[in-house]
């Protein structure tokens, strides 16, 4: 059994101005003194299940194992959609049953998923539109002291899964799409590494986006000029579309963003 | 005497961009190096006292026994308003006489409120613009600690309060107002789940906001289409109105918010 | 040798919608799990290495000796640009030399900066876009857990200083600059308490800002009737220019913010 770290994190769409996140903090101190609690962010698109969970598989990996995750992105809160908690990669997670966790899902190999139906470990009275406060966060405190996930419902072999966009090939281009635009005006697209790998090693290729056309892979912004647009191998190992010391988002016009074609091909 | 949770809660109208929040956290962990500080939201509107006050209203009492709430909402700070201590409902709440801590006392049965007068409990140096950093962080932060409220000041009897908005009956109808309009758009209004029973209990109802008439109480968003208004009693026990995956306030359009009547009539 | 705090401060200009911040913390706790972790802010303006500064030096003094501040704004992220370690006025400082932490290297007497360059300090692979991630956050949990910073690299004598605006004579006027808007609509200026003395022993001064003349040194807001401007010395000692219960950056237009010139002469 995967012991805690004694962390939980937590992601959702509720913004900052609300006093729900501090709600479940609140829920989770009063059953885990000792918990720590981590924000990863609380800006998730709201509704936005995709950008919710692909923020919680780029994270999680750099806490502890024994970490629990919890993920609020739940536009079906108090439905017939299932609250879920998975072991999966050492690491624990805790939320709604809608494809939220599936990016973790995928990538990992040994999964236990268990459908939360024990009410003992929930609040006494449950909200049906926070389960984030009512159910998700108690379950989470519980598992951060070290309660057995398997007591916690039923295992189940069936989650949710949602497509998540992939790349696809046609002839001889690739063909991606943005998946996020950050804070910077920076955009990362769904194209890895890996994915270059046959272009970069080739004679030559060119990479598309909007009106842009880029020729190589820098290695950090500041390889080229002030003002000047940039491919490069972001931190989380996708190609990532920048300008340097400027904004993306402003050179591409407001037409480009999240789902944006990136087209790599060979020159 | 209540005993101390060591955690400390802050609700101010500080945002997210300036270095005060973190200084009264550095003043905290200066004095109690032990002390977990909990943001509820530095996104309350600036200087508004209900906004502040319903918000610590709502939270405190997801948070331990013996926790210490700071609200710092305080555009008076530094004239004669005075700095105040409160203990209620077996919690620490530390800010400015005016207004803020008022919902927590009316709501609360026993409540000793001391004027804070003691120095050798604040910062050296006072601040006239900064009582939050200078008095109310290191006097919550000697709270978490253990000192005897009674000590950090001498107790009054005449807390400032203020006029919080409550709904009104007129003939058979009830006329409450929006009170919050959360992150999704969903507005809360001052309207209780007892305040609707006896009309949830007649042959019919109808709720009217804006434009918009409804004439149920749904249990959570999803029971309508999406796209579609609803009523529903939100998490926090009042009447929330809310359209379904889609933001209220575009729908009624921007004359509706903080304010807006909303009236539940028989029909 | 300075002795830790095991508080590690957070200052960047990440914002709060990407996973950035978290993945320090998550490297900061795989680290060190008993870190306490604070947020000064994340909403630096983007790639402003004077804010930054400003923000840190007037900050870090509320944190106990011993404490570890983490700097990253580092548009040259992976570039030449040295990562450094400061011991400074008893406290520890991690970041890019970039002038980042010029205002605690002016004002403080004995000052060791540290070129790191010990890489089994840092994580085992290093983004060329994320040294934040990579090398701060893992050499801030190191000094937290006691490491002597002399071992995480070699002593350098010579940190890159960048100009932050000081006010200057003219004749018998002294010509300031406004350095920050806070999130009230406060503008703190570089003019100190100190700079100001002659003028107000003297027979009488004026201030100008903009459209505006201010003819005394008020001591808090209401101090001058709702709507009415005035001049104080700010929480952090510095001359500042408000607006009772009003936005200043709404009275003087938008063409006043940073930058803009705040002249002192004898009246």
């Amino acid at each position: 059994m995967q012991s805690s770290s004694g962390i939980i994190t937590l992601t959702t769409d509720f913004g900052d101005s609300d006093p729900y996140v501090a709600m479940m903090k609140g829920v989770i101190l009063s059953i885990n003194p000792a918990a720590r609690i981590v924000d990863i962010t609380h800006k998730v698109p709201v509704g936005s299940v995709q950008g919710g969970g692909s923020i919680i598989k780029e994270t999680y990996k750099y806490f502890p194992p024994g970490t629990v995750h919890i993920g609020v992105i739940d536009p079906g809160v108090g439905s017939k959609r299932r609250p879920i908690a998975l072991l999966a990669g050492r690491h624990f997670f805790v939320g709604p049953d809608n494809g939220l966790f599936w990016p973790v899902i995928e990538t990992q190999g040994h999964i236990d998923v268990i459908h939360l139906r024990k009410k003992r470990y929930w609040m006494d009275k449950i909200s049906p539109t926070f389960h984030g406060r009512d159910i998700f966060a108690p379950v989470a405190a519980h598992l951060s002291q070290g309660v057995d996930p398997f007591l916690l419902g039923e295992k189940i072999d069936n989650p949710t899964g949602i497509a998540y966009p992939l790349p696809s090939k046609q002839n001889s281009s690739l063909i991606g799409e943005v998946v996020r635009v950050d804070h910077f005006g920076n955009m990362t697209t769904n194209i890895t590494r890996e994915h270059l790998r046959p272009f970069v090693k080739s004679k030559g290729f060119i990479i598309k986006i909007g009106s842009l056309i880029l020729r190589k892979i820098s290695i950090t912004y500041s390889d080229v000029p002030e003002g000047q647009p940039l491919a490069l191998i972001g931190s989380s190992g996708h190609l990532e579309i920048a300008v340097n010391k400027e904004r993306l988002t402003t050179r591409l016009g407001q037409e480009c963003g999240i789902g944006t074609k990136v087209i790599v091909m060979s020159s």
